[in-house]
């Protein structure tokens, strides 16, 4: 029996996430569907983090434990040969049997893109949000550093998760402007369910002037999720890091 | 009576080029029944050239002549408004009343994108061409300076087009490399029908040896369609720029 540490890349668009569920196309299913049809065999694959619908992943890890003795280079060519043009297969890897994809991730990052501009760009709609009025990138900056540090993120948390422990340490937040692209890039030691996208919607109302400027502080310390802003649109965002201490 | 001149970008995976045909869903089309929706009245819309079915365009140019007595401005954000997500509306300036968005181009511009690895890139599947082998760029970028110059470009013609005169000018040819993504930029004071696709397709067959290096004077001299490369598909093409002379 082994273990193996897939990485792989995928474009959300047209999935429902990564979890399986019933008559709903995810990424986990899908990938499983490719791994029969190559293996023979349906094993589960563990994926590192649930991610919504539509959300993309330019790195996602998920782990498979599985008799296959299917040479790791050879399995990322046959994935790659049947699996769908949205999702591609970067790195076969054999881990410690014990090594968990979600449970042994000791860090992962979040890129949100908003494309600023009064005009869309066609090939940027499926993958950032556009907002239209002008955003003073330098503040905003100054704004997300009150994420960074270890805080209850109640407040940055989808009413009705069943999540007990709130607390998360944000080790990188920080806001860059290339052109009409803006991109918010956050980095944590886990996050809680839409966390990203209600820092996102927080910042926006910041930038539009309904939430006041250095609130933020105040915001986590509230614990209310009516106090943060709106849940952005999931297109935006994309996992773009995932960290494990070993292996 | 007003000639108006609209820049606009679209990502073509969705049509079948932008000419209006019947049966099929085009660039033409779409923004013409945008426009007839805002202004009442069908007006024919004049591209600056034919692009076939899935190419791309970061800039394309089209002039209305027109009653409507719409401010421009206001004009591209209303045809913005009902435009699907997929085709912008750029910009929107008055032009002289013979002023003609094909027949006055001087220069145009494409790009076409080549994605260099044997991973895919599911980003990159609907906006380039894989190809899994080492491309040499500097070999490439030293064969593709032999399309420059003044040439009779049969041998790069789609076999059955009916153009005559097949004499063309092409001011820049180059490769250049950004990780694996590989580019190459041709610009010319007109293009025939499928000529950056061959060109493409040659390079390939360049590179894969089935054509041999520093052949290309002697493809364009034999005047042969059937000496040159195949047509690479359209959806790793982009035309890039329209440079017209005045106005």
């Amino acid at each position: 029996m082994r273990n193996l540490l897939l990485t792989i890349r995928f474009d959300g668009t047209a999935y429902h996430g990564w979890q399986v569920q019933e008559n709903s196309i995810t990424v986990q299913q899908t990938l499983q569907d490719a791994y029969e049809q190559i293996c023979g065999v349906r094993d589960n694959i563990t994926g590192c983090s649930r991610t919504d619908s539509g959300v993309h992943a330019y790195k996602y890890c998920c782990n498979i434990r599985t008799e296959n003795d299917k040479d790791c280079n050879e399995l990322v060519n046959s994935l790659n040969a049947v699996l769908p043009q949205d999702i591609s297969v970067i790195k076969c890897e054999e881990v410690p049997y014990d090594f968990h994809a979600r449970y042994d991730c000791i860090s992962k990052e979040y890129v949100y893109k908003i494309w600023n501009s009064p005009v869309r760009n066609p090939f940027m709609s499926k993958y950032s949000l556009q907002y239209k009025y002008p955003l003073d990138t330098d503040m905003l900056d100054r704004q997300v550093k009150a994420y960074t540090g270890t805080h209850d993120f109640a407040a940055f948390c989808a009413s009705g998760s069943s999540v007990k422990d709130t607390v998360r340490t944000v080790t990188k937040a920080e806001i860059k402007r290339d052109g009409d692209l803006v991109t918010f890039t956050v980095a944590a030691d886990g996050f809680l369910y839409n966390m990203v996208r209600i820092m996102v919607g927080t910042l926006l109302e910041i930038a539009s002037g309904k939430i006041p400027q250095d609130t933020i502080p105040d915001i986590i310390n509230s614990k209310d999720r009516e106090r943060a802003g709106i849940t952005a649109k999931p297109h935006g965002l994309f996992l773009s890091d995932v960290i494990y201490g070993k292996g």
